[in-house]
């Protein structure tokens, strides 16, 4: 046969097929869920093959709607400055978006989801901890999901979804992980670094057993919507064209155009 | 002062801001709504900026959930393919396959959407859809929202969506003019041209109140989700290698690669 | 055969393939290639299956090089943006900048062309300039091509441009209409309204035979080139991260923060 | 002033500006390069702040050619599928293809120079690549820039090029430690690991003083233009549906339709 010169076998989705009269999701019939599950649930039921119990919907909607929204970052304002020279292809701005949710924006969640998960399930947790913190100074690099440089002496949000996990049976060992690295860069780096936001969500994540490599895409699904909600506001308030001039008015000397 | 040259003002969003221990999301503080409220009612909000009535809140995730998945598609080929090029990348991979959303997928219910919105509100509602079904068919163009491949005689997310929207007392006028539109089209081609879901979507989403500017963003948020999913899929179980073989060896004649 | 089902006959590209012990592109061996040929000519190449005259090489190398770099826009602010959340991929920052060469920008080129390349070959080139040009008056529509916000009274890269063209033969009958209908705008619209570079780009890829429906393709291959700069120089001398801050100090209250 | 809270300074590019009428690149004026600079000297130029010498001219624009065209790859369909769903905008057709150029393409040259720019310049060469060979065998990695599925025993392109770097003064250093790297690694691993064309490109780039970080963006520069040539044989002879038909049949049961 053709193409099977590599040796691969035939690819296979288990994700999603249709047939005259129905449309399965997960061998799911898709008609049965429309209408009863919501659209945080079924993110969870695309990634882990299965309906969330409600501690876990509970949980997983948390998770996503912290990430939605979070004002003019750089991956909202690319996605307005697309939309200003293509108006023409929405979803072509939203992916200018989400291509700025990389290593130093959802990557955190990555990192820190990968550490966790990574540690040793046995020993001493804080002296697990302590290890790790010595790890990132020693190689001297920050250590993922601590910090804010806004937010003190804590993240809102991380208050929030720890309680949350608490109430929902999630703070197990990771969130647990999570608080020692917390207090051990604290000591280590002698100032206050408490669990930001991407901390508690990777923390949670984990807990949750979405695998590290999956994380980061939590943050892209999530802001995929935030990036639509920019969009529309910037039909209907445009701002892209006055950060262009900004930016260009202290970029370069005297003026240019892309125009032409 | 510099870059006000074109007399553009300052830009400002309503969407997203934070202070030391507050983050707000349209003037609401984000730490209340965590937990609260599901993923679909926060995009509901960020988009209208309200929280959803329960009936809302209903119909806007059905809709959200019945565009996350549909398989093997163009949009989720594409994101495979790109993550087999660039596996240090997720969130490139995902914008990979949001591009796809264009005129074709997801703009096939923008179009649908501003039928309808554009449509007058007075006149014989069937004489209004013998007219748009009228001007389709003399410039030779597909009306949108109408005839599927292969769900005959229905679509089920048809079925499903309008009888939800019937429950929700969504079933207004744009719902009844797309479904006379349909049975105008059937008449005017000759042909059963049931209503499918992106024209159903198009439909209920007119009826929500989005304007049809946005109503392609309900396809690149909700479809963002399934990329995700597919990508987990392909880390777990790798189709990319099998699709471009195949390409390959059918497209060019005998091997090549892109390897070096 | 399986796949086949819609009839659609197996895909073939004339472009490139490979031996163990060749490689060729559009049946060129690329060995004898290599060394021999300029980017431009190759790229010439590449879209007409030839390779250039010189006459043709001199032109197609000016059209491309002048597309190259236009400084601090929206595109490559864009991408130095995403370059600063995603620095991990440099094509992500790449592409993000490549998305915003839509309507707006890239596409005025290909307006301008399919306005040149559809416009009647007989009749009186003057009347047919005045037809085009109350055309787009009556629909309230800009001419493509025309006008510059800052280079006045003529564009310095039109006039450079439109020199080479008579230089080597290729100002004929598209380069004439862009000047009349230049002419024409200026009389209808009581302001002067000279051809800018895009216009002159339109009508002179017209004159070398290129479809209109791939000129944008020029102003996205050539600012690809320019996007890598910009990000050579991001690396070096960063400044999305003070974008960033000023359009965030303005446009939302107080501070906010991506990082987590 | 407001935004300047970070400490950060206003942004400058020294790449592009305008005046009423210049428009100036990198200090140049624009109108005195075009005509004169081919596409590949105008690239070199933006990235180097200088024009080529002629060696320079035949070498950079040697490794930009060998880079554009190689057939159908996974970048080369997802941009073809991506412009099936959304026609409308060529550009991000080509966006979704550059974005395949990640660590697996476009990384392997930036692996390949990384390693011959941080080699110690100084000890004996062979010692040098048989300890980076090594050090790849101990962590059971790759060598980037060796070896070839198809080219065998030699790749075409590599031979060609560096057949070009001798003439024109270009085969010092770091070709010498790539062809020995190869050496090396041909017994190291008991089997002939030829440079390929990635490591043949990284070697000479290293020698033209392009930084390793760079490197990349020459892959990403060169195939934009290829992608343009497969988009615009995509329009002309379309292979994406078939694509689609056979991946759907192949990895879903029955059928599936993303259309609606």
């Amino acid at each position: 046969m053709k193409g099977e010169g590599r040796g691969r076998r035939r690819p296979s989705s288990r994700l999603g097929r249709s047939t005259a009269d129905q449309v399965f999701v997960r061998g799911h019939d898709l008609a049965d869920l429309i209408g009863k599950v919501n659209l945080g649930d079924f993110a969870f039921f695309e990634l882990l093959g299965r309906l969330p119990e409600p501690r876990e919907s509970v949980m997983f909607n948390a998770l996503a709607v912290t990430l939605v929204e979070h004002g003019l970052t750089p991956s909202t304002i690319a996605a307005r400055l697309t939309y200003f020279g293509a108006p023409e292809a929405l979803q072509a701005a939203v992916a200018a978006g989400v291509l700025g949710m990389g290593d130093r924006f959802g990557g955190s969640i990555e990192q820190a989801a990968r550490i966790l998960q990574e540690a040793p399930s046995d020993g001493d947790p804080r002296e697990n901890a302590r290890e790790i913190v010595q790890g990132f100074k020693a190689r001297k690099e920050t250590v993922p999901g601590l910090g804010h440089p806004v937010h003190r002496p804590a993240d809102p949000r991380t208050t929030r979804l720890f309680a949350l996990a608490a109430e929902n049976k999630f703070a197990g060992r990771h969130v647990k992980l999570m608080e020692l690295i917390a207090d051990e860069a604290g000591r280590a780096y002698g100032r206050d670094l408490p669990v930001n936001a991407t901390g508690a969500i990777a923390a949670i994540a984990s807990e949750m057993g979405l695998p590290w490599r999956i994380t980061r895409g939590l943050a892209v699904m999530a802001r995929a919507i935030g990036l639509v909600a920019h969009l529309q506001e910037e039909m209907e308030d445009p701002m892209a064209a006055g950060i262009w001039s900004r930016a260009e008015a202290e970029g370069s000397s005297e003026t240019a155009s892309e125009r032409d």
